[in-house]
């Protein structure tokens, strides 16, 4: 296999970059969740903890929001909020809404969203990724929050890995 | 604050962008252990589970490691595998190891080994890091291993705010 960070062909060099990394973040991430079943999605690791489903929704609602602050340039409106806010947010809202769903409904949503995110990709340059936007009131700029988006999912595949190792000593 | 992710001064044009995302990599992970105390950082979440000051000593073993490997062409000899393998390995060599000590001692380690990689990265050019050289058995190159020193101390991170928070609930 090859695991290398370069610019990709498809995409002006920086995002190229950003890109090469993403896939690595998913394809490691995909690989925690291997085989799993849906008890196994729902497993608590604490009782206000949460489920390895609940991650893997969240960090196709973590793309889907930056998609909209990024892309539209708005805020999610409140369809959006109803069906993503429980995945964005985790914790009770998280645990009470998220269940009950085989790997593919997760791995599916995934796709989806990533799907999305690469073909804007293909249309944007470098300029736009170095374009000042703000990020939870600090100042940044676009390559920093599609940085948080890749490293967001990093943090909760960690995170995965050690649930799993939880449920495996059950 | 400001979260960018761009060239930095003092490093050629992607060693920047790299030392942006290792910055910020590293601050989020020392908030995240802020104010620990040594009983605390050696609390095991399961009983074949890893300690936050593992996962911290982990963290410094992992770019000491990357340091010998792409600065010197080399592998780790003798003297620093018994200094630093328990961290490089974890788990049961972890447990036994590496406690009793304070949260100075872990930010001590990671700072100095961080100061030696920032001076080193100031030599270095981008044509370095685009240099080949594999990775685990995978075609790889030297931007790839950077990547991974702070892809895995984000996912540590990730692991060290579970444990954290079972602490607390504790």
């Amino acid at each position: 296999m090859e695991v290398k960070i370069e610019p990709l062909k498809g995409f002006t060099t920086q995002i190229g970059h950003l890109v090469s990394q993403m896939n690595y973040a998913r394809r490691t991430a995909l690989k925690a969740v291997e085989g799993l079943t849906a008890t196994e999605l729902d497993y608590l690791p604490s009782k206000d903890g949460n489920s390895i489903g609940a991650l893997l929704l969240h960090m196709a609602a973590v793309e889907k929001g930056f998609q909209i602050e990024t892309f539209e340039g708005r805020s999610p409106n409140e369809e959006e909020m109803k069906e993503w806010g429980a995945a964005y947010s985790l914790g009770e809202q998280g645990r009470k809404k998220i269940n009950g769903q085989p790997l593919d409904y997760y791995l599916t949503k995934l796709e989806e969203i990533r799907h999305r995110t690469l073909k804007e990709f293909e249309r944007k340059t470098d300029d736009w990724l170095y374009e000042n936007t703000p990020w939870a009131h600090h100042s940044s700029n676009h390559y920093f929050i599609w940085f948080h988006v890749f490293e967001d999912e990093i943090n909760h595949r960690g995170q995965i890995r050690v649930i799993r190792k939880m449920l495996t000593n059950e």
